[in-house]
């Protein structure tokens, strides 16, 4: 019944590619099928000003398409002069996911970027670039541990996003564009290893959904996280 | 326990008072506890060009802060240039709140924008905006059948909004700023009166939070609106 | 003859409600008429570049409508990108127009905004913004008089403002929106309790007016700063 | 007294050299001492919106200062990507100015645009500004006299304007920027040929000034600008 | 006597992958070395304004290079909000370079637009976005010729480019950015397979460089351009 | 066969005034026939963040157009909110071009801003600029001889600029508007009076030119920078 062919609660084909970029201190392309998200961490010395003398760093991320990742062109947002609320909201929602299990305490008076630019989209770029985030980051904090700059990896979990929804009334899993544009309410979850609830953002299209359904795409996401940190692990080199 | 001495399923003094503009075709000042929100709705003839002979109109929102409705004053938008990230992604939620309850194709080609500007901030802007947005978007649709403009009010539902949160290890609803600047963990609800879920955010600040938990949150969410509803229907004069 | 049923020289009802937003030092709703223009008075501790080790403090202006203050809604000047022309001339004369009463050596090395921002309109909203601008900064520095920050208030007198016009080849005083929209010629004048001029702003819109005329409208402009200035006084309870 | 030795009620060297520049459809280098001033005059078919279908016509300014007009070189508007509000101020008084001789109705819907731009500073740019535009807008009309495109030069008046100010407790004439930055009070006083008002624009910069002074000031500029009509009547060859 | 070892005139391994994006009409990812830039041609139907009614069409390019895609990570310049001077500057040299190999009458009223994002940078981005610009714009005109928009390719020659520049005294081709950060002058050349100029951009940095140098740097230019164009030809499957 | 008359290898009436500007410490209108580029150079204390403690000075150019130095008006950048790709090129090469020339170290750690303003236009105002621009370099360096400031220029060689084109089939020097607007293809020299290159800028407007066509072309800049540089030593007193 999914345009892809795929079971109702099956993730696409992910591939997480590591160490994709030669200048930065971690990488990954993460692949959701056609959604390509090229993710870089970059750790920078100098810090926020209203951090300074905290002894806590910081994790920030920013967000981009490229103009033909999409179906149609889009405008290019440096041309426009300004990045689009949807955009902004998608960077601000990476930064705190990395951040809800980072000890910001852990590394030092630094700054990661995480710098997240789908180079081609069909569907979910914001749970790509928070799933392909998460490795650029562990890249980097390893990075800054074989050269001495920490002792330990400051994580305190592991990350990943999917999204769910609702399409031709079935609850499904890892919407991808042709799910995505028809279904009745799509929502993301950013959940970690452990179980925990990072964030949430249900939203319904046409009509409001029920609680019930909404529980269903919580199961669903469970699932799918579940998986997306095997993979990452295995990417890592973990597993 | 809570700061305000309220109990954890207590909403904050809620007024809701209308026509409070001479210009604007309905308005609302919110008020929940010492969050104070204006919202007018103004009715457009143009209509956004993707629209155009489409045989639907389009419910849009703004929203802005005064510079000193916050206890530190903040720059002003205008001054800087631009809207944060924080304006746009919450003008866009009070949007889609709005339009999940409205049928598009019930008031003809035309445009309602609201506006909705806090005067005075004590936390839960967004949801005091949403909550009195409906009111102020239904006196503009009343206004319109009143002068013949349309023959019935294009609402689907009604819709209203409440925070929840974790407050020193409890669930507790309608957060004001004491409490949502101390929160581990706070979501924004919109839900309809007949039960139905049209936003969920959820966003974990430090430590991600338990389904259970979550589950709870929503419980209080559900009471939290229905109150709400009711108070948008008094004021409206429908109950 | 007046729309207003107002005699020539008559104000509009004047009311200046004190101490109306919980956050800023200072704060005042100024009505004149239905034009309804919020000012607060925010006092910080740091100042402009160019006046740090020079003993002066500064007091400054900001100015802003909200989008249906106005019969037809005006674009959000944060969503535009930029504050108008006439933004900007009017929240340098409320600036400039307080600064001339003020002794800038009496209260340290300090800044006070004062944010006008109108939430209604019906003409002579910046001469309502001087007006109550004057009301919010000095109970701003009553505050700071009275938290042992400074030990008298710094004013060397007292100012307000009022337009004056020729409306139907009358000398008018206080001109709604009903009048300014058909005046011949418009003057704004900013006067000080004890008779000083501080600003005249005189614009003819379709002919020049001559000079007899001109010393009429300031005739004008004197019986309603008189009035204004004890309009102040009560408010702030020294009359 | 006066720095540059000059009598209380003498206007500095007045040149208005006209047909400086080739494109122009009217053109003067508008100098009054040191204070030099390039007005353009450029006749566009074109006209906004909101005048379309009138019958009227436009008339408009923009100002700039060159960076090192000044001395000491002030940044680039144009680098900075705005304008500042004083130029804002300055851009629309020299617009209202002229369209009060200007009969809007006898051009046809036809946009004149006045370009003002300071090459070199030294006090009373505005009031060059707007002397020197008036004789490019004289030579423009003139120019559509010539090739047919109307009949009769539109208008109703000549205009001219000069500053005066209180420097070292007397009325003097015409400030330059040794007076200017050291004035009690300045006023801009833009006056017709036929004596009557267009603008007037007076500020007290440290302490208010009588009404008795704001009296003299404006004797001041009746001498001054009955000087500067017949200036500029030579300058077009009309003496 | 190079840090890659190369001969003088020898270019960096090139690679010209085709197809790389489902979305564009045709795709391109160039690799000159460790510099890879992605180029889309993108075809639109509408066209500026200015073209209207010509009966000709338009190519036009944008350029960016994403944040990390340096040593050091850049800003990105959709948060700066606005394009830097070199931004453009390469932009406008990549579209006059395709199109002095493009008849531009010979594809209708339509617009392509290439877009070039540099992801990973070492040292001529500019010449390996005109080298890979040419293979996407050929292929998204082949699909053209496919779906039976033209009847031929609008081409009226091959044009690729390449860096040449002095490094520790020798005329050398192809610059890395080792090479490039040290170079005393360094030139871009873009030519055509026919051997024509299109552009040349010849800068000199520390000192001016002689006319007999540039002349090598040219004869060096006209091996390196022969050779791309080859390898546009065969990812082309031209050859 | 040119419009002008002039013979293929002459420049055109080439006028070098220095002084023009009461202000800056080094000024030149530079006019290469109805060409008109006010060149300013204004000596500042303070250098770019990234040359602090250095030893090293910086010379940097800004470029502006008046609206109406061209044949039809341009909009004011300012007034636009951003410079033009094109402003951007133009003043990089101006700062380029005079850098080339100077000894970086010999003039302390400030930095030197050209001013160039296009007064009025007719083809070739970069070359202009970069000609007088010089001429006002020199000026204020001569400026900081005099008052001590350093104890010899810091030139390292003298350098103007000329561009050349192909008009009607025919290599010509110095194009005018008439030619360059209907050039087959022009380029920018910048040389020093030893003979070196500093920057080439060459541009097929329609089709590619051919190597020896080039070859002619910078013929023709050589005997043009000759010439230029022996008017600008004139206009110094130096020869």
């Amino acid at each position: 019944m999914r345009p892809s062919g795929r079971a109702l609660d099956q993730l696409r084909e992910i591939r997480l590619e590591t160490n994709v970029n030669k200048h930065a201190e971690g990488s990954c392309m993460a692949r959701f099928g056609d959604t390509h998200v090229l993710c870089t961490a970059s750790v920078e010395e100098n810090i926020p000003p209203w951090l300074r003398n905290s002894g806590r760093g910081w994790v920030t991320a920013e967000y981009g398409m490229l103009p033909r990742s999409t179906n149609t062109r889009s405008d290019r947002e440096a041309a426009r002069g300004k990045q689009s609320g949807r955009t902004q909201e998608i960077q601000r929602l990476i930064g705190r996911s990395l951040r809800a299990v980072t000890n910001l305490k852990g590394f030092g008076e630094r700054q990661v970027r995480i710098d997240c630019d789908v180079i081609q989209a069909d569907g979910g770029t914001r749970t790509a670039a928070i799933t392909g985030g998460y490795v650029a980051l562990h890249l980097a904090f390893q990075h800054m541990k074989d050269i001495g700059a920490i002792e330990e990896l400051p994580f305190t979990d592991q990350v990943a996003a999917v999204s769910c929804g609702i399409y031709q009334g079935k609850e499904v899993l890892d919407l991808d564009y042709a799910e995505d544009s028809n279904a009745a309410a799509d929502a993301n979850f950013v959940l970690t290893k452990a179980g925990g609830v990072v964030e949430v953002q249900g939203t319904a299209e046409d009509v409001p959904f029920q609680r019930s359904q909404f529980d269903e795409l919580l199961d669903l996401a469970e699932k799918g996280v579940a998986e997306l940190c095997a993979a990452q692990a295995k990417a890592l080199g973990l597993a």
